[in-house]
């Protein structure tokens, strides 16, 4: 089996606020199987902690090497894709893959930058709020009367699945014409903000009742993937939105 | 998701001398998240036991039928084939298969028969004389240098693996209740118009020099398949844009 270490080093795997630090373990042995080493945590309930390390079994390096974040924000910071693994299909307009359908994508996505899978919580999976940060959604296919995968489990899952095509030598296809790098998700962060206060700035959303605008927008625009120079245009525009209006008011 | 149930009730999971209780509950869960339904135990050391069943986490059922046996050659009676599950080659000679390369001849195989997928000891795998019971060994692709898959997360990949054939139809992609119209030509050319005649308002594009700026933005919403709702959104902000620009202009 080769790997291409480069590809696989792209990715990065973010576990929210886990509850259970026998999953964590489970999730850097799982990782490690599969070749894969950057685990980030994001307010994980318990660790670093005896029981996460019994459970890595040997795949002490990637927990030595965790990255422990106080935000999901904070864990995103330089992904070109954000990939959510959810159990339930939800309301919110994404893109739905199954992992199996989305590999081939990945694997485009992995020449661009670094992407992030995030499992959510084992209760409650990712909140709205955080699926905003997503540009994909993935639903590992289950039992319909018992889709309760374990987060480990879905990691191994992913790492599985997405390892079986990066070792493939079919992935290196695609085409490298004109490649501009993709807005990272910190730099989406900042276009939402942009985007939100101008529509405040003329009136046409109030920031009182604020929230299904937004997510609706935020929808649009992650399901596109946008690159940095679409970034960059529409936020030229916002600028010269904000300029026009307040020049004008202060003439 | 329609599984094909005749082919899955004729797949057998066997655990050989199972070490770690909460193995065989994660086990458990693992098959029934995949709607696999018979385990079968031989000599498993502790069992039943509360941490198997805190780990199956609702997959009682499955626990409560589980056939704890006293060899591997009672728990395979009635199996037409036998499928081993193996980390490490073997120098007896057997064919050996990925998961997904083997998936296809599976299903052949569930039309025949009950299939018996083998899982060995956490410590050691299964004996050479365990697996001349089997017809086949599957590997699971793992890293060269961490093999050490938990024997639930192999029970777990499996039982993907497999599933994915099992099912008959491509897993019902976003069923979106709020399934939105999506917008026509004609309504993304009068948002284009609209988006291209606020950029001239607030000086953002110059009419004389267009450059490419609106043939990246329509290749950015383009790529994202607008639904009416977002457009009329954008054309909302667009409006309230003008409204501002020229309300403060003729103050």
């Amino acid at each position: 089996m080769c790997m291409n270490s480069h590809s696989i080093e792209n990715i990065r795997v973010v576990m929210v606020e886990t509850t259970h630090p026998g999953n964590i373990g489970a999730a850097a042995r799982a990782m490690k199987t599969m070749g894969y080493n950057n685990l980030y945590l994001v307010k994980p309930k318990i660790y670093p902690n005896a029981e996460a390390t019994a459970r890595a079994a040997g795949a002490d390096d990637i927990l030595s090497r965790v990255v422990v974040c106080d935000s999901l924000e904070e864990a995103l910071q330089g992904c070109v894709t954000v990939v959510a693994s959810t159990a339930r299909p939800r309301s919110i307009s994404h893109s739905v893959f199954t992992p199996r359908e989305y590999a081939p994508k990945l694997s485009e996505m992995l020449k661009l930058g670094t992407v992030a899978l995030v499992f959510g919580r084992e209760s409650s999976g990712l909140s709205n709020e955080e699926l905003e940060y997503c540009n994909v959604i993935l639903q590992i296919p289950t039992n319909p009367e018992f889709s309760s995968l374990n987060v480990a489990s879905a990691v191994q899952i992913l790492c599985y699945e997405f390892n079986q095509l990066l070792q493939s030598d079919a992935v290196d296809k695609i085409d490298n014409e004109e490649k501009t790098r993709l807005a990272t998700a910190d730099e989406m962060t900042y276009f939402y903000d942009h985007l939100e206060q101008s529509m405040i700035d003329v009136g046409f959303l109030n920031p009182q009742q604020p929230r299904k605008l937004m997510r609706r927008l935020k929808s649009l625009f992650n399901r596109a993937h946008m690159d940095e120079n679409e970034v960059s245009i529409l936020r030229g525009f916002l600028a010269a939105v904000r300029e026009s209006v307040t020049k004008t008011k202060s003439d």
